[in-house]
Parts: structure tokens; sequence; C-alpha cells
């Protein structure tokens, strides 16, 4: 194969580590060298394919490229980004393999999560139909833990590790307070459709009267009766509560909470998330004096608290892709694998990425208890070596020192 | 003084660090017995002496007591409650004294904000007043740093670390999304009268167009037109905009935004924080898709990335206040002196408690810049050390270990 230069993208909504998962890729392709040529990454993912908009990582220093292991979000940009469908219109399809051809691309890796997924797969097809000789690998990433195949997703722990660990501390500071002040706390996490994240709260919880109090997953219907009953009841017997809601939860309908109509039936219109509006509900049925907090962003950016083995499976994940690469395996989505036996142990795998297409990973319902309102032992025996370690990055002058590459583009050739 | 055991009470809101002065007070303690009795600690604050629940500290192991020091929130149980007007209503500074005589307390700290000092000083003079020898101390804590006399105060350098962090965090992620994604990003921090905390986010700016790209100040009235004319040329100049509000942040007849009907003008009730309702106001008025994130108390407990100096006073002020009273010296608060010369130094100093009483350390108008969206030089060369250095807590199955004490009552001697 002539074409020995790699096209890396990077896609969808950010993480603490999806940076790990380039890391390796360019230092195993520098490892690689001269089988492999340079690591182009797509300015702003698959839209610098498109757009002609290559970013020459070879222009950065190893320091620089090592410190994308400890600096959260997208180094050279990502997007919300769908290809059109191919059967329809096959356009930009075509326009990626004649960038990739122009700039002797003959490895596309997509690191991303189901969607993304689907794209390197029709990459891949149009690939071979156009007899374009190119090896696509999807690397996993996804906050949403909801990709199959993998036995996690990376971004995931890192999220789960922060939310576990504000819950553990926001319960201490509610648990201090709660005999003259706020009786109850609502953290609204991430998850629209999977509450594996909301799961990841259940983690804190040592013994019954541990906080999270409460957990609402997207996928057991909310019922406002129930949930004020058991907030009430937890109140009268641990003095205070603290529930972890995800941002997903439905009413019986299917119909998001923020978009269902309880909001007006308490005289209150929708202004962002979930737990402004359960608050509002509590302290108007029951009384208590509540607070609530939203993460958001913070919590899928907060690589200064990664998971050590979050970071440590992106970056292998990345240094895989090359080698997959180099042995020519295509059209494949690589994989966490889970290990048998005693302790936590995993390994890189693989998966043809037709499978993986679309398909999505939800919460088991029986890593939910039978109410719905925590998680199970086999839900906690899963999630919590996903958490293990800490990886902090470097501080200078009290904050984390995460890199700003140059992003320096490769000349266009076809656009020029 | 035949009374030589100390009561000790934490007050008010939560904060990472005010067990790392609980620690420092009780260690000082064991290290000066005989000359220093027992540590007994108000259950829930003040109203452990009010209600005599005492808990005996001597019941902890020295690991627990040590461990104090890595664990946010306050271990004995905290409080809102202000203690009547003695000049109005005496009994409940006398019910205080009563019980300290019955404990043979010679030794009042109180570890609180600006309220607890002025109780301490009254405690003070009525203990003068009846003859009863007691040691007032006022250990300064307030997330607000609002105290004044102490250079800083235990508990804010913690939060403004972690407001500058997430915000650092937040940035990376919002501006690699937002050429096809959100191009706003709100972070609502706590200081509901004072900027301190809003312009902590300031310090991660090391160039013009790095976040925050505009800090809402409680300080400055706030104009939405402004404001919005601010925002979208900060989305066309740099492709997104990241905004720190202060929850305080009021409009120019001083009310506060979420009460001021501005969220009516738009024709959405008010459901909590600030960052939803000009979510709202940016989304409704120029079209950009925006996210916002309120961290509540999760910012004022998060031990996990507290800032090592701040450790360490909160620390050495505990301690500190143990020598005070071995010298007798009483009716005082405790402060942080910054040292003048190049680099960060600090001693411990005293004020007498009277003067403290209830005034406020407002951040001076120019630690804001003129347009008032900004910290200036002069705030930035204030602010940076008090976030210097990590001091990581340790961690057990991906969590971090704080302690749980015991929390022993001493056996009531006037309810009993």
């Amino acid at each position: 194969m002539s074409a020995t230069n790699i096209f890396y993208a990077q896609s969808g909504g950010a993480t603490a580590v999806i940076n790990a998962s380039a890391c390796g890729v360019i230092e195993a392709a520098r490892d690689s060298a001269p089988s492999i040529g340079t690591v182009y990454a797509g300015k702003n993912g698959i839209l610098g394919a498109l757009k002609e908009e290559l970013i020459d990582t070879s222009q950065e220093s190893a320091e620089h490229i090592a410190a994308l292991r400890h600096t959260p979000a997208s180094a050279f940009g990502s997007c919300r980004y769908k290809l059109k469908n191919p059967e329809e219109d096959d356009s930009e399809y075509r326009r990626l393999l004649e960038v990739f051809a122009a700039h002797d691309i003959g490895y596309f890796f997509y690191n991303g999560g189901g969607d993304s997924q689907d794209t390197a797969h029709k990459v891949s097809v149009i690939s071979r139909k156009m007899n374009y000789p190119l090896v696509c690998i999807g690397i996993p990433k996804t906050i949403d833990n909801d990709l199959p195949f993998t036995d996690n997703s990376p971004g995931f722990g890192s999220v789960a590790k922060y939310i576990a660990i504000s819950i553990r501390e926001a319960a201490l500071d509610v648990a201090c307070m709660a005999a003259t002040s706020t009786k109850v706390f609502l953290l609204e996490v991430m998850g629209r459709h999977a509450g594996w994240i909301a799961a990841a709260a259940g983690l804190n919880k040592q013994q019954e009267s541990d906080a999270p109090h409460l957990i609402l997953f997207p996928e057991i219907p909310f019922n406002i009766g129930t949930f004020l009953k058991k907030v009430d009841i937890t109140v009268k017997k641990y003095g205070y509560c603290v529930i972890a809601v995800s941002e997903g939860v439905k009413d019986q309908e299917g119909r998001f909470i923020h978009q269902s109509g309880l909001n007006d039936s308490f005289g209150h219109a929708q202004l962002g998330g979930v737990a402004p509006i359960l608050s509002q509900s509590i302290y108007s049925q029951l009384g208590y004096k509540n607070h609530w907090a939203v993460s958001d962003y913070l919590q899928r950016a907060a690589r200064h608290i990664a998971a050590k083995t979050d970071v440590e499976q992106a970056y292998a994940l990345g240094r895989a892709a090359v080698t997959h690469a180099l042995k020519g395996t295509t059209d494949i989505m690589l994989t966490i694998e889970r290990m048998t036996g005693p302790g936590y142990h995993w390994t890189i795998g693989t998966v043809p990425l037709e499978e993986v297409a679309n398909a999505e990973f939800k919460t088991p319902r029986d890593f939910i208890t039978e109410e719905g309102f925590d998680i199970t032992q086999k839900c906690r025996h899963y999630l919590e070596p996903l958490i293990s370690g800490e990886d902090y990055p470097p501080y200078v002058n009290g904050l984390p020192d995460y890199v700003r590459l140059k992003n320096i583009l490769k000349p266009k050739i076809i656009d020029r």
C-alpha cells in the first residue's frame, strides 16, 4: 500500500480522555515510521476532511503530543455532523475519498460514538466499491457508555468518577447542615437515553443511609407521587435526601419531564434542566428547603479527576488502532474486553463495524433495583473498576497545565 | 484557670477545609495536654452547646482526627442559627455559659463567618460581665471571602480553584465543538453579595481570547442589552463565549436578576438560578445554542481538588487557636496576614473580635476592570497564590476516603 498516512478525526461531544486516544494514535504512528507516514487530524472532525483542512500533527513536538494524554476535550476540534445517507447522495463520501487520495491517506481512524462507527462503516463500504484501498478503524468514545460490543466506552469512566465524587462531597455538605437548613439536594447528570451516568452516582453508597437516596433513571418511568413520597420518607428517616437525576428522565408516556407538562402543573415554565423542576415540586409539595446542581459540560471535561483506568484504556485503544492498521485489519471497531477471573483485567478486541452500526447498549434492567431508585450489586460490580485510579494532570500556578497545540494545516492540494 | 476544656463549634455553610481547622484544634490540644483538657465539639455547631450535645473528640483515634484534614464539610455538624440579641434577651447566652461551666469549658472556639465572629464577641462580653473566665477565639471560615481584616478566608481558595479549573475544562469543551454546536456556555457560581468567587473564574485567562470572556459580578449593575451585545461580539470574534455569572448579579435597581422580572420579559418564570434565565435570553435574542451549569454545593465541598495553601492555612489557624488560648488571649479573631516581599508568604495574626463584627470585605472596585466584565492584574496578583498547590485526599476503590467520626456525645450533666 503506497498511501501510508493516517486521517484521524474526533467526533461528537468532548470527553476527558479522547485526546488520550489521539495521543496513542500519534505516538504509535511515530514509533511505526516509515511503515506509517504522517497522522493528519481533521480540523473539527470529519468536517476537516470534507473541507480539506488537515492538521499536520508532525509539526507538534513529542512533548506536546504526550501532553494530549492529560488534556480534556478534542484538541483538533470536533463536530456534530452526520454525513448524508450514501444511498441517496454519496457525494460527501466521494469527496472524502478524493481528499484521502490527494493526501496519501491509507488509514481512516474515526474516534466517536454510534453514529461515527456507522459513518466509518459506510466509508469502508464505499472505498471498497471504488477500489480505493483504505483501512477503516473505529475507536470507541462516548460518555454515555451506550456503544455495544465493547465492555465500556472511553470517556464514561471519568464522568462516572466525577459524578460519584460529587455526590459524596455534596452529600457530606447537605448532611452536616440538614438540622437547620437544606434538606434535599438534587444533582442532574447527563445521559439522555441511557442511565449509565446516573447509575455511577450509586457507587457512593456504602450503606443504606448513604447518598444517593434516590436515583432517577431514564429507563424507569417517572411518577411524581411515588417520587415525592420517597423523598419525604427519606428526609424523615435520615434527616436529608440526596437525589441523582438523569437529564433524560421520562414520564409514563415517554415524554421528558421538562417537556411533560409536569412543570406547568406546578405553575412554572421550563428553563433548562429537570433538577430545578423537581426542586420546585419538592418545595411546593413537601415544603423542604432544597438545592440543586447541574454539572453539564463540567462532568465530561473534568480531566482533573479522570479515572486512571479510563485514561489507560483510551490511550491503549489509540495505539491499538495503529497496530491493527499495520496488520491491514479493516472495517472494525476496537473494543474493550473484560477478562474473566478475580480482579479487573481488560484487553483490546475488535468487532466488525457493520455489527456496531447504531446499536445501543442500555443499562440492563437487572442493574437497577426492582423499585427503580438504586443500582444492584451486579451493576456496582460492573461499574466499580471503571472509576478506579487517579491520573492527575500537571499543574502550573494552581491550574492544570493542559496543552494547546499549534494545529498547523497541511497545505491544500485540491482546493488550493 | 481550672476549666481546661475547649468547646469548638463549626458554623454556617460547609467548606472543603473547615475540618482541617478542626484537625488543627484537636491535634494541637492533644499536644498541649494537660494544660488543655478535652476538645468538645458542638453537635450541629452552637446548637450543640444550647442543647448540651457535646461531641467528645477524645473518643476518636489519632488517625481519624488526622483524616479530618482531608475531609470536606463539617464533621460535627453545622447550623444556620443566630443567637437572639442579648440586649433584648440574653437567656441563650446565659444557657451557653451554664453548659460551659458544667463541662469545665475554659475556651470557646467559634469557626465561622461574620455572624459567628459577632456571636463570639457577644459571648466574650457576657462572660466577662458574669465573671465567667472564658477565652473566646474566632477562627475565620467562609467561601465568600468577605471577612474583613484577614487577607483571605479559609474555604475560599479551594472554591476559587474549583471554579477556575471548571472554567478551564468547560471552555476547552465548548471551544472544540463551537463550529457546529454550542456557542455559549454559562457557569453560575456562588457569592450572593461579594464577587470573589466570580473573580476567581478570571484566573483561567492567560490571553485575551481565553475564557471567561465575561464575568458578571454582583458589584456591577447588570444591563441585559450591554450583556447580549458583548456575548454577540465575543462569539463573532472567537467563535464561542464562556461566561462566569455570580448568583448574586443584580439589575440597576439592585434587584437580583431572578427576582427582577427580566425572566418575565422573556416570557419565562424563574425556577432557580440566574444562569438558565440568561441562557434563555441568549437563545431568544441572539439565537445561539448554549449550555449552562450550576455547581451549587459541589463547588464548596470539592475537597478532591482543594488548594494546598487553603488546607495549610485552615489547619494552621486551628493550631494557632490553641496557642493563643494557652496565652490567654481572648476576644480575638485569628487572621491570615500576607507578608510583603517577593513570592507569597503568610503568617497568622489577630484582630479584636469587636472590630470584625459584621463588617464585610467586598471585591474592591479596582479589582474589576472599568467595563466591569473582567478582573484586573491587581486582582489576579491577589488571587493567584490562594489557589496554589494541590492536596489530594487518599482514595479507596476510586473514591476519596473521607472519614466518618463516631461522634459520641458526652453524657449530659444539666439536662440528664
